[in-house]
């Protein structure tokens, strides 16, 4: 490994304890952030980035939750202060509160329930407006959610350790996991690697040079090549070398996001059991007879092992060299 | 042709067949992208590019078909729970059923029908959420399609050989079809060949020099030159060899839209049969008597034939620099 | 004036007649585009770029009109399709339908005109729609507007020709006229001078150097300054001879408005009449005696004629140096 | 301190007073802006950057006072022209007419209360098209607070002089204070110092060279370190003298933030007073055993006094070296 590693990206060099992975594969850091404060902007990042059924149950949950609360509010003033009640059906008068609170919450207004006394006209004034609010909020994220331009790249399950030209290279794919259209792509490899120096955890950092790391068009799979040559921090290594330094391999992709004109960025780290050493990836394209070209997504984690040991290749293959 | 040719632009270089078109002229790439499975967000973004009466059809149809199933389960539930039948016109209690199911969506609620039935009044609660909700959803597709800061680059349908100073080269040119500002433009060329391998079709890609690659400002139509001198991969070549060689033209034009304060990409691909031999472009601006400049943008796709034979007029031109 | 000028930056070099500003005030190019098609978006540009004047009235136009036309539907119909016409106060048939109206587009359905006839049920569900679609895109068009980082730069009046260091110097001021942070700010300045051949007008650029091109910070206002030394295309021009090159100065000023978080561009040019030979600017901005610094963006107008010929101080200047 | 100074990066060089602080904790600038006119678009950026609390009572005060103008309408039309008046508890005129413009507003309109007279019909008619464009507005405003992708970076209180290599640096640290992912960090560190001259005050700025001036990464702390070096404006001087110019640390931070895919910029002054000499920050994370790292934002302002006189640190260091 060379003898001048690169400066802290930002990921931190020295740690009190050995560390897992850094960058889960959702992307966000494996790091535990306190002191924030539970700010409602954080709720609406929450919000943002939850699935769509908790979505849409966290929406349904506080519909009624709201409704429930005004309905206790109705009954507090009392439900003889709405007119209509004697022509429902029921005669519960939680039941009553809650169809009025549904009525007003929507703005709905049948008028079926209608208020007479004060204290619900004004309940009810508030409770429209606040409905109104809640639907906007609701608006805002609906749309929030819809057009957050986060790429959404997929990586390839492991990375491998393939033959590349007259040696050996690192390897790993990305496809493009939505229907947007990337463009202009680049790729950032790093190695992160980490040894025990007096109790501390010393992480260094390496930047892997790539055969190609930018393209400009991103509709197939892009495979990100580190050609393990002289300028490699891993040239020249034994497998055995290579585990001892716990490496990582973390990834930075950025592109541009043509359906929503705005920059975008992706992260990934390969730990050490995710590398598969001497292996080699399929095509993940082919043309049809129509000429039209098809790729399956999850076509990009398919490899052959190839024959041979598995053992020292990474030395052997500097020797070839 | 040089031997020497640019790294895979990610459009991919091996080919287990024929392919046709790389870029389609709309601007998508002429990939089947599969296993991306069918998410919500894909349908936000069929949504946010149909054409205007495709998504105002969408919208309608959507809503019929929204108050049909409302209206079916009111007619479980039974009408009976609604006052004010009675007081209608028809008694057809599916067109009852919907007309209550309209004023509800839509949170109208004359009160002319008003549910009195537990069970009315609970789906009511809900079917106003759901259509506050689904307003909602139809102000943010209708927001994302207005300020969606898309390009629409105008290509001239051809791409000419032209004469150019003392030889000859590739013309073509755009304008913005919208009334959104463009600034600072960047062009990038590039040409795609292929041969057959072995089997396998192998593209090979080349950046072709321009004249001009950027611009400032955008309110005319810009013509876009490519020389054919000796850096060029066309530069001594027959019509007949440039032919053998399946050539397309891959455009990549950015610029920044100060309507959206946003950088836009847009992509088109010339094809043989769009190359016109031996031909000159129009002037597509002219001044008025007021000062005023005037542009029509249909007129950048006209050009005149010029005298001569169109055979080997690269390689002439070649010789005669 | 230098031989070799700047390349054409997209204004067009040939032109059949004389030529007005390039730049309105606006920051809209001179140039009329035909052909574009009246575009629903190209409406949308329109609405979210009037005064806010027109776009109230245009909103509240839009609103009677598209009441009037459901009125007329109504009619069409027959308001005895409608319960609650006889509590009205008045008999008027169309008053009676546009009321109904009103209260079908808004959602408000009080119920004291209630639809009976199912033709009006019919209508009435769509017009709910329609309303609330209305307000959607009402509110995106609010939303667009108050969103649109658009910078707005306030441009001196003049550029004025000033005493600079040993020589002279073209400068004009600028100011932000919105209480947006911007910051990154960088000027590009073009001269356009126009010549006749042939009977077309030939025009031509050349950028001007700037003593400053790049501020960090704009919270004031900046004096951008083109000194005239060897390097000027005006270097050793006499006023007349200034004059008869009809220039025009093209500005393009660039930043990152932090408001919005987007870059943002603003455009001007300088006409002959707008120059000011031999003046300079007065200071824009004063310190209180609390430490605060005050500017009033209606000052960086303010300039002091200076004593002197106004003749050929170019031509002089450049001697003396 | 350096003969050549950076040129003015738009702050100002020359002041008639003594100025304080430049940038002011929040990030704005210590300038008052006149002449920009009470603009509704200013309204808007207030209503976007006001606290949550403030916004919540504009919202609610907003709605009571528009909701008793209109009642004030209702009433000089005349309440009489309003159906169900008699059945509702109150007899106090103005509450009426503020109860129907609840329900016209928020477009209840229960039925209760129903419009008969037609001059209230137009009103109502009016008021509902003005309550639905005001809860339009409120949306806007609302995903606008939620949308804006303003870093909140959190800068260390303090400024410290520590030893750093052989000699001495000025650090201070910053993290990120909300939860969006924060990547490609930027840091450019400005030294505004000012004398006086012939009654004006001269502010001159130098960049400050940094060990570290970019990070990939930013989900723990950042220290940024200038090394008081060769090339420093403070190198050399002793304590006394840094203090007599007045010194005034400007930081600019540019990153990219993930959440919102959207570039963001940040800014702080560090005066006199926040410089702490000779002190050393302690470590702001830490691994806990399941391997995950922990950071209490909080925690970058905590330091460690250093042994040794405070004196002229800066003057010794210089000599050390």
């Amino acid at each position: 490994m060379a003898d001048t590693h690169l400066q802290d990206p930002g990921l931190g060099e020295k740690y009190d304890g050995k560390t897992t992975r850094i960058i889960n594969p959702d992307g966000t850091f494996n790091v535990v952030r306190e002191g924030v404060g539970s700010k409602i902007n954080n709720l609406y990042h929450f919000l943002l980035n939850v699935s769509w059924t908790q979505f849409v149950l966290v929406l349904i949950g506080g519909y009624i939750v709201a409704n429930g609360l005004f309905a206790v509010l109705y009954l507090i003033a009392g439900i003889d202060g709405l007119a209509g009640v004697n022509d429902l059906d029921t005669t519960n008068d939680f039941l009553i509160a809650i169809f009025f609170s549904f009525q007003t919450f929507t703005t709905l207004g049948y008028g079926g329930l209608s208020p007479i006394a004060t204290d619900i006209n004004i309940i009810a004034g508030f409770q429209a407006m606040f409905g109104f609010m809640s639907f906007s909020i609701a608006t805002g994220l609906l749309y929030g959610r819809f057009s957050k331009p986060s790429a959404r790249i997929k990586y390839s399950k492991n990375i491998l350790l393939a033959p590349y030209e007259n040696g050996f290279a690192l390897m790993f794919r990305i496809v493009n996991r939505r229907d947007n259209l990337l463009m202009d792509m680049s790729a950032k490899v790093l190695l992160a690697t980490s040894r025990k120096v007096n109790g501390m955890y010393i992480r260094s950092y390496d930047q892997l040079n790539l055969a190609i790391n930018k393209i400009d068009f991103f509709p197939l799979n892009w495979t990100i090549v580190h050609p393990i040559d002289e300028g490699s921090p891993l040239y020249g290594k034994s497998a055995s070398e290579v585990i001892k330094l716990n490496p990582q391999v973390v990834v930075l992709i950025k592109g541009f996001d043509d359906s929503f004109s705005q920059e975008v960025h992706s992260r990934y780290s390969y730990t050490l059991k995710e590398i598969i050493f001497n292996a080699k990836f399929k095509p993940a394209y082919k043309v049809f007879e129509d000429g039209s070209t098809h790729i399956n997504i999850n076509d990009i984690d398919a490899y052959t092992k190839l024959e041979g040991k598995v053992g020292d290749i990474l030395k052997k293959e500097s020797q070839k060299v």
